[in-house]
Formats: C-alpha cells, structure tokens, sequence
C-alpha cells in the first residue's frame, strides 16, 4: 500500500494539487471524505466537527455542538472523542489496503507506521490570497486585512491542532519528505512533477 | 540563462546533488570555483576565504591572512571585501549567460534579478552524520558528538553569513521554491527527478 499525504498552508493550493496527483495516479482521494467519516463514528454535527478540525481548539469559545453551545471542558471531551475517531477512521483507511492521497487531518502523523510520503505545500502570503479570492463563494468579499486573518487563523489552527496530535510544530520541513512553494505555479502543471516524483519514491520508475 | 541554486545543511548530500543535476542537464556547475575566482579578485588566501565563506564572521578569533593574524576590525573589513568580490563574480558569472548550477555562496540572493530557481536540501541529523562519515578522509575520525558539533558548526556559520549578506534567516522554506529531505534518499536517483523539475520549471517540458 502506498499513502501520499499532503499538508499545507491555506490558500497554497495544497488540496487541488493533492487531488490532481490522486486522479493522475489513478489513487483513492480523501480529504472532506474523512471527515464526514468522523462526524458519523463520533456521532456528532460534520460542520462542528469540520470547524474543529479546520479551526483548532479553543477551549474557551463557544462551539456549536447538536445546535446548542457548549464551553471548556465539553469541547475538550470532543476534541478527545474526535482525535480518537479519526485515528479510527484512519486505520480503517490503512486496513483497505488501498493506494491514497490524504489531504490534511494529521494523516502523516497517524499513518506513520505505514510509511507514507509527506508532501507539505506553500506559498508566499500574496499568492495565497489572490488564490482565495479567486476561489472565494460569491458573496464572500473580505478586505485584505480581512483576509489576511482568516488565512493566518486557519494556519494557526491546523498548528495548534498538529501541536495537540503529535506534540511537534507543524510546517515544520523537518517533518516532510518535500516542501513545494506554489508562488507563481500552475497547479496542474505541477501536478505531473509531483507526480512523477511520488512514482520514484514508491517504485524508483519516475526517471 | 537558467539558474538553479542549491542551499543545504551540511552532510544532506546537497553539493553531490547539485553537481549531478548539473552533468544530466549539460549546465555549468560552480562551487569551489567560486571560491577561488573570489581569493583572485580579492587578493586573498584562498584557504582563508574558503575558511570564512564556511564559518562564517568569527569578529573575536584570530584568522589567518597572507600567513599573518588579523584580529576584530581587519576580519570585518576582509569580509566586506569578500562580500563586494562575491558580488562581482556571481556578476561575471551572470554575464557569462551559461545555463549553470551553483551550489552555496549565496548565489540565490546574490542572483535574485535573474530569476534563479532555488533549492533547499536537508536531512535528518543522524542522516548527515552517517553520510559524513561514508566521506570522511582517512586519519578523520570524529566521535559522534564531535562530529555533531561540527555539523552544527557549519550549518551554523552558513547562517551567519547568509544573515550577513541578506538579513534574512538561512534554511526557512519560504526562502526556495523546493525543500528536498533526503533521509534514506539515494542522490544519484533523486538527481534523475530533480532534474525533471528543473526542466519543467523553466520550461514546462517535465512531465
């Protein structure tokens, strides 16, 4: 079996590009997937748990939970119930035996007794929000400081929540086999490099 | 012209990396030649230059210059003089208009007008101390914790002076477009496929 997974900042494109490679190879994809995987084990609200995984823990903000709200202690105990899931999730994943790329949720951090290889996507903080706004949903109109602070918020949530899963920072290049800068780069393009290199790492036959 | 510049932690296999990108792809290659071109136009020890470029400032401990010791303000204004016969070399080198590979010497920054492609390589320190002694000379035998030191020591004195030639900090990845770990990586099979991206960068033609 043979795991791709790719983490990346907000706005780098990670998640395209992941999905590009996955198709290219003609591999398993999941990313939303696993989440909604986890919100049923877990058996709690997929939004809810979707924020939570997006936004990190912040034990002392109100979170929507089954439509009511709950604080500290509460979300703590979901926070623990949804790590647990998803390891779960993620070993049945492993259990499959299929070829996968995994976009985010901790994947190369969970399945690491898999050896799979760890991609991590960036770019420099102008390309990432040109590449929101040219994705943002109509009706979405941030200012750039607005902007600006959601792409920050959302990177420091997926730091904390590294942080909370493995101990050690995230982003970090020592924790990946390849960082790629997305500046300026055509994701499809790129694509078939990636590619290629993920068929040299699990069979040599990328020359 | 096409640039690649490569930067790397100490024992990661960057240099042996980059001089193989560079034969596969028929470019120039400059490293220690570098080196020497700058003693010329400077007038200086070679050693000592070499000495320098790898250390880093060291303004409080005796260096060696045409045999002789210089202490604090001659060692800061040696390497004022580095740095302005750096500059002009890596220039020259421009000017040629050779396709070329240049490992270190802060060819990414000293460069940046001509749109270089910039590799970062790394690895883990246990890793680099296992290749370093696979290339260590005869009579060089370094306990470990010498040799870590010595690691150290070198990556440190890369910082340093890229601190001094750019005020920027050395090894973050958002300085290059491509992070490369190669733990457990074979370099002459990783050249095969860094050259691929090499191509597709400038040209589009990688895939």
């Amino acid at each position: 079996m043979k795991i791709v997974t790719v983490s990346r900042e907000f706005g780098s494109g990670g998640r395209e590009l992941g999905k590009r490679v996955a198709d290219r190879l003609g591999w398993a994809y999941y990313d939303r997937e696993i989440i909604t995987a986890i919100a049923e084990k877990s058996d709690m609200d997929e939004a809810y748990v979707a924020r939570l995984l997006e936004q990190g823990v912040k034990s002392h903000y109100p979170l929507t939970f089954r439509h009511t709200f709950s604080y500290g202690a509460m979300a703590q105990q979901n926070t623990t119930r949804i790590l647990i899931a998803q390891h779960k999730v993620m070993q049945e994943l492993a259990a499959r035996g299929e070829d996968c790329v995994i976009v985010g949720r901790g994947a190369d951090v969970l399945l690491k007794e898999h050896n799979p290889m760890n991609l991590f996507v960036y770019a420099d903080l102008e390309a990432r929000m040109q590449r929101c706004r040219e994705r943002a949903e109509a009706g979405e109109q941030l200012t750039d400081r607005e902007l600006e602070r959601k792409i920050k918020q959302v990177d420091n949530g997926r730091a904390k929540y590294r942080q909370l899963l493995t101990g050690a920072p995230w982003g970090r290049k020592e924790s990946y086999h390849l960082c790629v800068n997305t500046t300026g780069q055509d994701i499809k393009a790129l694509s078939g490099w990636i590619e290629g290199y993920v068929r040299y790492w699990f069979g040599g036959d990328g020359q």
